[in-house]
């Protein structure tokens, strides 16, 4: 949990809502619901993703934390319907009288929360951990990043993102033919991508205490995405093989300011933003649902099989994207609220 | 701050001492001092150390929460002497009436902390910066690092780690001509290093809040320590290339147990321990101290000049490795006790 | 936040609903909705109230974290919905565009969140403040508290409170004569009451660290109730004038069992359960709202003046008991959960 | 865990030392090691003491955080070693081999953690649970509140504290006369204080959610003091017999300024400073050792018994308000740094 920006997000992939609680928002920020939803319809689209994700299109609800279009300082609750839901209510339902074993299922998916989640918790059904390790539960994560967002616009923070690597191909017209060649034989790609954020103040996080760290609390934010599996800044990943002589971005001066020439950190050093740049990079793997099934264990009966297939995107980095960086948004708004006094905003800093 | 094994590390790089504070152990575990010491050992040994590190050797002092060889289940307290205090004492010293400008410098070490810190905590003296932001505080981070260890240990929890990459080496023949060639010019370098836990129990971790996933956890942990700048699971670096059809790690049975022949997420699905050993890769940057020195910029005057030069390493991945090892093992002990019941320890489990 | 059992409340007190995220509970135990909604009842009840109280009844909403009448280990959502909210829909308005100043006022309340509230958060409508740091929002918390008991309840623990004082009165039938005198003159009255949590087991809380004790927490958890101005364990209001030879609890053997003959301490000693009754104290001041209003500033036109009045209950004593007692029960289920393994409950402990 | 003044502090009675380390500390601020000598001293006075405290005098050693007089903004570590430790040494030794059973006793004191922590912590030698238990550990928070008062004092905030009663007594003459008396029969007193903080800055704390509530954090750091078993805020502790027409303050106007006649509810409304002295009483129990002995059971034997007599106080109600203006300084450190940006101060606010 972050210090000041605290948030805790719930809700099944197929019960009624996604709903999340931010506190610690300061009084007196603008919220623009259109922006949030713009978000959400933003994680929802992609080259790759399946039918479903193109026709529902996600918006979210304030119930509290909001007055005439202001945060009055108090928690903000954020809701997001299932749209789908009357097909799932018995399935999904709250009482125990509605027990059944409709849509159960006991085979384990390689690459999903299933095993490690029905030992933890005790559960049969596997359903009982499907239903929270969806990624279905980042569409109210975007929601959260952004409002998040909004406090860091006030502060003239900008943010963009773009897709790097998808299989082989490196531009848009390549990860299309990656995509197009992977849906034909059933199989599922994932990508490289980077997350932007530019005009942070200096000094955002600290060197003085490891739980401080910027780079530290962002990657954590990055990492806990349930399909990203390597979090790196800037040039970060290739520190290996550039020596120090190049790796290190020097200083100059230019009108008086200081300027760099490169930023292979990132725009972090000691923990901290040195003025350039954030830049993150992160690796999804491959979404785990695949046309042509993994061999598995069913836990039933405890005999081998092949994966039970649900969904039907071929690739989600984008979508992963846009999860990646309402997550890095929720840390910087977190930081900036401990950096400024944060009680009421001002209209203009 | 973990939630069950928390601390909190201070000191100076020239000061007296670091030391560590850590509440929340269980009483009745068996402190081995001589272990922590090994391990201290550990972080400062490897190729491409400097003068300094071959002579000294960092030993840890226990004044707290361990009586009679075990734990009483109170905050330990750790401290580790820096033996060269006795000629940084007036340099360092707390006292107003010993202020001097010795040792004090005003130029901007790319890389380095010096630039973001001293804007974020108004300081005029870079020393004020580079005292804490040193990785010289990382020796106290070992330090607990190896009691966490040693919690592990009695749940029969193993562990080693390997250097992976340095410059175009891949082993360690190679290593050390890298290292040669880098030094004989000034230069630096970098490198890439493997992690891994074994027979950590199923389930440590969540996936059912974002803060409770494991790789979050480590990645924060690993990601915090001052040179790290990419950390991956298993072959997740390589998740944009590799089909799902290849990447997920189908399961079989043998002997009625469930296994795996493949393990490319590095042991973690849904944020949780899945039985396979923990793997975590991360990338060191090289060394921003060079003999061959950076452009960077005066903040006295703010003129452009070159950077100060003032350690001696050429490389420091094995250390780096130790480091991380350190911070995995407080991220896991703080599982294990979130998981099992921790007010004290048995003799066996 | 508590370190297990997290939960952020949310919700304005005229506005749509009032939610709550629950999370870090185990998976399988029994949510029975009819309890927590006997719980709500219960706060809405008791001698003194207005007419609003009598006739609304709340009931609770789960959205997620529970399926077929067991938790799934994930997070869950409580809501509260307003049933009065049509007609503050516009009052309440999350728009910016139904901005309004229909319901708006400027002058403070003695003894509420008003003054301090609208200065901290730069507020000119002091509903703005009213509107969160209404006593309302102790209903979601009692819906939440009622989960906590529903765990203590698999673990035996029992509890109970009663009503110490009322003004003079120290039985029921004084109680309501103070009441109706009160009542009659247009004057409100506060109490003192005594929660008491018993079977708890022993060692819950620590004394190692000062943020561990239970009864600390237990003392923030009541004393943050917003009209609870005391909080005591056992005897210990009366800890200044009885010696140290009659306060303390002296043990003895019963049948081969600890056994004491008196419990001054309340259950408490070393900041952790002894193994006696749990015994909290606490005052409530009088209700800030009068009839006979008080002499205070409108902050318009900074002139003085005579608060205005909303609310007419005269004494609420039995409502903040109920509050006290979920507010306790949420510190203990969190204690119960770091003490005992938590992932899932096993039919019988 | 507080959230920017985070600390923890280690420290068996007889150990070597006790240490603390405190985190989140601005840099820039003059840290006054005589200051600290002096609270210390504070804590160790008081008519009731017995001879060890009058001689013996704790001075701390700052090893971080701290250089040339002022706070670098990194961790502090604070020690105060045990002057006595010489005669311990053996006793509370780290090591394993020099395991004896001087000093060790079975004998349950009533009403201190010997029972309950034995239980929890699975000890025979009940001194493993008093080493960390004792009052002693109260030292160093004392110091670490220091700390937080060298702040509040740089935004020109004051603080004193009073006894209100002992025993009988209500002046200075009979509490003496109380004590004489009890130390005369071998019997131990508690008593009544009030600790005052003024020119505290409006909107210190929050209504918008339970824990932070400025009277619940400051609750939790004065309760759990091991001796304290009640608090109140004003005189909350009357709330149940003063009805709403006299508790709650009125606000006039004063040359265009807001005052009040009264402060009977001690500073806060709403969980938050409203610009009136921040008021707190509580109680302190006698000490639990006495001269008389008090039934209880030997655990290595299971008989009744009396309990082992080891200090020699009558009464220590001055040190504890001394510990508990220590306490509260640390809580209202951390909002003040919640409140205003604190990665460095400037010379005036």
């Amino acid at each position: 949990m972050l210090e000041k920006f605290r948030f805790l997000t719930a809700g099944e992939s197929h019960g009624k809502c996604l709903t999340a609680i931010i506190e610690g928002l300061p009084a007196g920020l603008g919220i623009d619901v259109e922006f949030i939803n713009s978000e959400l319809k933003r994680r929802q689209q992609g080259y790759g993703r399946g039918g479903r994700m193109k026709i529902e299109s996600d918006t979210v609800e304030i119930t509290s934390g909001v007055r005439f279009g202001k945060t009055l300082g108090s928690p903000l609750t954020l809701i997001i319907y299932n749209k789908d839901f009357e097909n799932w209510q018995k399935i999904m339902s709250v009482k125990a009288e509605d027990e059944t074993d409709e849509k159960s299922f006991s085979t384990y998916r390689p690459g999903h929360a299933d095993y490690a989640g029905s030992v933890k918790y005790n559960q049969k059904d596997l359903r009982n951990i499907l239903e929270r390790s969806s990624a279905r539960k980042t569409a109210i994560e975007v929601a959260v990043g952004a409002v998040a967002k909004l406090l860091l616009k006030h502060y003239g923070i900008e943010w963009h993102s773009e897709i790097l690597q998808i299989g082989k191909g490196k531009n848009e017209e390549e990860f299309h033919s990656e995509i197009d060649s992977a849906k034909s034989v059933g199989d599922t790609l994932g990508g490289k991508f980077e997350v932007v954020y530019e005009n942070l103040p200096i000094g955002l996080g600290s060197h003085v205490h490891w739980d401080r760290c910027l780079d530290g609390k962002v990657a954590q934010a990055v990492m806990s995405i349930p399909a990203i599996k390597s979090v790196s800044f800037g040039n970060g990943e290739f520190g290996y093989e550039i020596p120090g002589s190049k790796f290190h971005d020097e200083m100059f001066l230019k009108d008086g300011k200081i300027v760099r020439k490169t930023n292979n950190a990132g725009g972090v050093e000691g923990g901290m933003t040195n003025g350039e740049p954030l830049v993150v990079r992160a690796v999804m793997k491959p979404i785990p649902t695949l046309k042509t099934p993994l061999n598995t264990v069913d836990s039933s009966n405890m005999t081998e099989t092949t994966a039970h297939f649900e969904r039907s995107d071929t690739c989600a980095v984008e979508a992963c994207a846009v999860v990646a960086e309402a997550r890095i948004a929720c840390v910087l708004a977190n930081e900036i609220m401990l950096m400024y006094p944060s009680d009421f905003l001002t209209d203009k800093v």
